[in-house]
């Protein structure tokens, strides 16, 4: 594989937003299952919220205008003649009258305010106010939060506990979101056996790749195809690809790391993208043999074999390219941490690293370690909370300078 | 009620801390369903891992006694005989031997170390090296990354994609996690129905905590009952809290806000709890008028009725209580975006003020807009991103300072 055209990580980004838009498939779902999901509709307000008028405090309601005045020392008095029920329809109220309101209590036909239950005194049928109130205060009005076709949720927002709640509110019980990206997963290796293989045999390894990107995956919010292990032969893997590819959004082929192995993959991505690749190696440590090619709307990744380089690439570029086809348009905030670095980080400048550290907590700041196992040790990954990058400019960083730790997850 | 011992927010949190522990069940899961629980056990290596030394270039395997003093001038000669497939057991070489061994191939009895291909050349039946190499060399050693015994996960760690793939490696294919914490939500009010009624009637409004805190429940890791609405009476309250408790580890009771539901609901706390109640009200808005009780390790919340307040304390203290049951001991980050306040917001000194806010990309940084709804309406959380805290010891924040948003999930 020549990796002649390696490209920066910056570059990539550019390539994934430039040349994927998101799948344009809808599904109807209740929105008690739609927690995370993309909204697929814009949404419009079928009904006016609040439908009624309602208190927002304990109080008596009242017309306004008979409190004009009202005072400590000059009270109004207004004639009692009765209590609103939550939850029913309150009955009408009379110049010089009012009603006691619970808060969230409809306001009567009649009254535009409420006075508060702290300046009152209620006598045997009568109500003593020692303060005036304005039309419309302490009451929220019937359409204050939102009225008859407003526009509420537009397409592409991710529904969280806000959105559902509002949407509950209106009466809206189901909506159409995007369909969920799917990913595929294909693993090749003539060393790989399954990982519920109990003895293995000399020269065998157990398949990690597969839970591993399939993890990535569900965490994005993505639709899972494990398509097990393939043996490293270029007509083998260009069947299983074929066959998987109508099935997915996204297909990974995740090899072995050798030159062969990098060989076909290559080749295969060439035949099946019609020679569309996009991204022959990144500028990237971990995670330099990466390649790309694109088929329609779905992406193929190949994707280096050592388990540590084909998690932070796909955790990476899977993130963005999960996000594009999903349909998302919500601002993206990764979790960061500030912490002291506790020794020098070496790297060679004109391409990107991404450094694996452990944090602890320790005088009221964190410290990041790097960990510099080779990028085939799995259990090097265990612990750390994320990673440094480093940019393509830097040599790279001193202990005891400040950085920011990206968390995985 | 009396909210007379208000506390802050940090209060509350040691309260949390101090009062509750990790829920002492587990249960065996395979671990294709162990994303993002948390492990119930330590884990320690059943095996060794790699279970045997592999080649980490494409090169042949030599014994570097044979490398030694090979230069470009002088290269040293080795018999070829044959290659190394992957994942069969490579066969013995002799001293002046050699075999063609790919990225991962077992490294054959006889050999300790590899030279790369990039410094060879094949003839006939014989090999040319250019380069010595030390014994080690390019070779990933049985054992590298686990030696059988080695302590490798440890309880309480969340499990992620890097765990899951080590557990795979090492061909643990289920382990201990911790059971779910399970949250039960009643919503009291007789104003309340279901978000299913078409047509409301005058004074109704539908329920929307149910889902609102049942969605953070879950976004938080935690299994949900939904109890539904229950009338607003102390014995209906009294009687379905009772039936919910035994089953679940949060209650959450998101009433009326009427001081009538926040007496029932403070009176059910007491009787349930035994007058173990540890909070009559918070120092923050919104949410003051929150309630927590302990009854063993299981915690009631009563919660303000008004959803945007229930969502804010339960989001905020929720997360902290469910980590705290869950056993988790993960490092805690949220997510944080800096951004330009676009407007001052002023706030009374000696509470917490949680502020939502609206984000906006402008000219390479963000600006955040404080948005002042009502606590009562429900969409004024729509195309929010996430809450500005302002602390107890402040008055407001200025325009056009910098400001920290904590992101809502």
């Amino acid at each position: 594989m020549k990796l002649l055209t390696v490209k920066s990580v910056d570059e990539v980004k550019k390539i994934l937003i430039g040349n994927f838009q998101s799948i344009d498939m809808y599904e109807k779902v209740d929105i008690d299952d739609c927690l995370s999901r993309v909204l697929g509709q814009d949404i419009f307000a079928p009904e006016i919220l609040p439908s009624f008028s309602r208190s927002s405090v304990d109080g008596y309601a009242v017309n306004a205008s008979d409190t004009y005045g009202a005072s400590e020392s000059l009270p109004a008095f207004l004639e009692f003649i009765g209590e609103i029920k939550m939850g029913t329809e309150a009955e009408l109220i009379g110049f010089g009258q009012t009603r006691y309101i619970p808060t969230g209590g409809m306001l009567p036909p009649g009254a535009d305010a409420v006075a508060m239950v702290e300046y009152t005194e209620k006598l045997a049928d009568q109500v003593m106010l020692y303060r005036q109130v304005g039309p419309g205060e302490n009451v929220i009005k019937a359409g204050d939060d939102v009225k008859k076709g407003d526009f509420v949720i537009s397409k592409g927002t991710v529904l969280k506990e806000a959105e559902l709640g509002s949407l509950a509110a209106l009466g809206i019980n189901s909506v159409l979101v995007y369909k969920k990206p799917v990913v595929g997963i294909i693993s090749t290796g003539n060393e790989l056996v399954s990982r519920q293989v109990g003895e293995l045999q000399k020269g065998q390894i157990r398949d990690i790749n597969t839970i591993l990107l399939s993890s990535i995956a569900k965490r994005l919010g993505a639709d899972v195809f494990e398509c097990g292990i393939t043996i490293d032969n270029y007509d083998q893997i260009f069947e299983e690809a074929s066959r998987l590819l109508p099935e997915v959004d996204i297909l990974l082929l995740s090899g072995g790391s050798s030159v062969g192995t990098l060989d076909f993959t290559a080749q295969v991505l060439e035949k099946l993208s019609n020679k569309n690749v996009l991204v022959e190696g990144i500028a990237i440590k971990p995670g330099k043999p990466t390649l790309l090619a694109k088929v329609n709307n779905k992406a193929i990744l190949g994707l280096p074999g050592h388990p540590v380089s084909a998690m932070m690439i796909f955790s990476y570029f899977g993130e963005i390219l999960i996000d594009i086809l999903s349909g998302s348009k919500d601002i993206k905030v990764k979790k960061i941490c500030t912490a002291l670095l506790t020794r020098n980080i070496p790297s060679s400048a004109g391409r990107t690293d991404w450094v694996r550290v452990k944090l602890e907590f320790d005088q009221n700041s964190y410290k990041a370690t790097p960990v510099f196992g080779k990028s085939g040790l799995i259990t090097t990954l265990i612990g750390t909370q994320g990673y440094i990058e480093i940019p393509p400019h830097k040599e790279g960083l001193e202990g005891g300078s400040t950085v920011d730790v990206v968390f995985w997850s």
